[in-house]
């Protein structure tokens, strides 16, 4: 079985380093619980969105994110099982690409360049399961498209949902 | 019609930077036709092997390839007409990343980072024709393989080949 992981807000905390640059930045108290629903463009005032939309472009973002809870374990697990890929639309920031590289190559190392996709579309890969966050992503996926749960799609009902690492384990294990 | 181009030695001409560069740092004369049928890490003596393999782990080197002969006007022409996206196995060389999005911004802005994959495995992608010099690419691909020459691959006979981006404008306009 072949399995498509995404990175960011599936196995990298994007939107929390989000909140904890805006916290500090603007001296500001912002949870993840309060943005359930909402991108985070959308949550800071917007005198602050200048500065928040440039944390993406900023070095070293996306090189320090936090693994998501239970990421490494169980991905290691799928992997030792399944064909595992990482596929990520990094296209978008080319800033972002060695970085991501770097990334996987601490937080995930049995994930070996040869599963590695930086992609912009994901419509072209073919495969069994894409886990994602994002509906444009899953939507036009030919294999199960299992949403992972991020503040900013508590509200898409399109797709079957994980909130969880583990409930993935329960899932696909 | 969803086409994936490969870029060493399909657009970009890694084999003529080895050849300019092995010349230039070894006071040598080996042309390309020389090479017909072999790697260029065979084709070099020994004791200039580390130097040469070096080459591709240096800074610019990907940056700094020339466009294959009418690559980027075909590659234009193609992308008027069909789904064209660029498929480099670039992971394996994470110095690489940042410079082949740059170098497709210079030398084919049309690609936008929304047709463009850094991968590693090329056989989890799904589409009608890929267009590539490495038989390992061609041959799990589902579509049409068609192997773009380069004078490692001249021997190789188990795909339809095309000896120039004027060939390709001829199969596939």
């Amino acid at each position: 079985m072949t399995i498509f992981i995404d990175m960011d807000e599936v196995i990298a905390d994007t939107y929390g380093m989000h909140l904890e640059l805006y916290n500090k930045e603007f001296n500001a108290n912002l949870t993840l619980e309060e943005c359930s629903g909402s991108e985070i463009y959308d949550m800071v005032p917007e005198n602050c969105l200048p500065n928040v939309r440039k944390h993406v472009w900023t070095d070293g973002f996306f090189r320090g994110l936090k693994p998501l809870k239970d990421s490494q374990e169980v991905v290691k697990q799928l992997f030792d099982k399944h064909d595992v890929y990482i596929a990520s639309a990094a296209m978008q920031f080319p800033n972002s690409l060695l970085e991501k590289s770097e990334w996987l190559d601490e937080h995930f190392p049995f994930i070996t360049w040869e599963r590695r996709i930086l992609c912009g579309h994901k419509h072209v890969l073919k495969g069994d399961v894409l886990i994602d966050d994002r509906s444009f992503n899953l939507e036009p996926f030919e294999g199960r498209s299992i949403m992972f749960s991020s503040p900013h799609n508590h509200n898409v009902n399109k797709f079957e949902r994980v909130n969880s690492w583990k409930e993935v384990a329960d899932l696909l294990l």
